[in-house]
């Protein structure tokens, strides 16, 4: 009689982006675990640690939504489409996504476009993967004296070209992160060695944070062969600069250069 | 007794560096307020909400550590020496910083200093301010078909002149945060009216995702004025880049530049 009574009750409509961070399931915020604890739905990404979901009360309704960024199978405009439908039918949504939500994360376009239905919305920030999955790794994405910039890249941009930020990027000093880039990794040392910068640090980083992290350190001559040795796919992150000299499996590298009395 | 008996147990040292997020108190992650549950020293930020030190056991001690970016009471080089002492001393210290813990925390120099003293470290990232805050705001750092990189710079470097990458970055379509320039406002402007840029959208947010936040939308050509007309200081962001037009308080200046036909 009382579970009628609930669910005949007309909610008010409304929608949360919770970032739920890299990967590992304890990075989520306390503010995204109480989103999900009000949830009547939630619409969760691939990426995301199903144990997050056992937070949901227990009539809520959970969707998988795969991957906007690089799945097919949910288009962003249906995902955009589900959050508004259970929204209006069904109440508090809370649309669970990977990461933060805006760096590539597409989180915008849903917000809009509840906008568009006049539908109340709330923005929970999470951690980063560019920022957070370096430093997990021994490598900060930013140290005095090394590196006083961080620059976060799409690999392509909407229209799928290399993204020009790339070009500009090889030229700098900062600390560069590309997102999705993984299959263009080949193309991304080219832009490098163009530069002169062979023996840059790189690393790559899939699954940060994850009991599946794996990772694979070299330099821009080395990375692309180590890449496809290691079997390193999406989701991965690339990252490259001065920084990245800091990580423990990169001192043979510079021993190696040292030892033959080669400047990195 | 009991109590006596605890306090003579030497204790393993321990160093955990906990990023606690962009103010909002709950914004920290789960696993940052588990450390925080097990710490036996707490050395904390400026910016540190106080609330989240109430997660300490009882027997924890909390020491104010000011802020080492822009603080001179406490050097990077005190703090550094107070983790070691208290770590020897007393167990496990959790170490409680604002943002995330590597874009110009410092995190890596404590983290180093550490390893010197062969102490087990960890780390838990934070939230970090430059991604969340304009988010918070309703400026996405990045989106699609408007900017496809965010490019996070320390308005001065180590040598406290301004970073070369500002000078790059004003050529660029990149999303650009600039952190620790507040008082740099008017010579960061500059730069952007050099390259023709005076109509470029930015923000500059202080506080943010706490209730003391303040924010100023305009151009490059009137922020620095708007910034000492509403009395903003340290600790704000300034976020510059087409995805600033998209905050609510940029369409009155849009309206303005149309109604005289003027392109942005």
């Amino acid at each position: 009689m009382i579970l009628s009574a609930q669910s005949t009750t007309v909610k008010e409509p409304k929608i949360t982006l919770v970032g739920a961070g890299p990967g590992d399931p304890e990075l989520i915020s306390l503010k995204g675990i109480n989103a999900i604890k009000s949830a009547d739905v939630i619409l969760y990404d691939a990426n995301i640690d199903k144990s997050l979901l056992d937070y949901a009360p227990e009539h809520a309704t959970k969707i998988f939504v795969g991957s906007p960024v690089d799945d097919d199978t949910y288009s962003q405009e249906t995902v955009n489409k589900l959050i508004i439908d259970y929204a209006l039918n069904f109440g508090h949504v809370v649309r669970l996504k990977t990461g933060d939500l805006f760096v590539f994360g597409r989180g915008y376009e849903e917000l809009d476009n509840a906008a568009s239905y006049s539908i109340q919305t709330e923005i929970i920030p999470g951690i980063s993967s560019a920022v957070s999955v370096p430093g997990l790794q021994g490598v900060p994405v930013t140290h005095r004296g090394m590196s006083d910039s961080l620059w976060i890249i799409s690999a392509t941009d909407s229209k799928g070209n290399l993204s020009p930020d790339l070009y500009t990027a090889a030229k700098t000093d900062a600390t560069v992160v590309i997102m999705l880039g993984i299959e263009k990794v080949a193309e991304i040392v080219g832009i490098y060695q163009k530069e002169g910068r062979s023996r840059m640090p790189v690393a790559v980083i899939q699954h940060g944070s994850t009991k599946d992290e794996k990772v694979v350190v070299g330099n821009i001559k080395t990375i692309a062969e180590a890449v496809e040795e290691k079997n390193i796919g999406s989701p991965a992150l690339i990252v490259i600069g001065a920084v990245v000299g800091l990580h423990p499996l990169f001192q043979p590298i510079r021993e190696f250069y040292e030892a033959q009395e080669i400047a990195l």
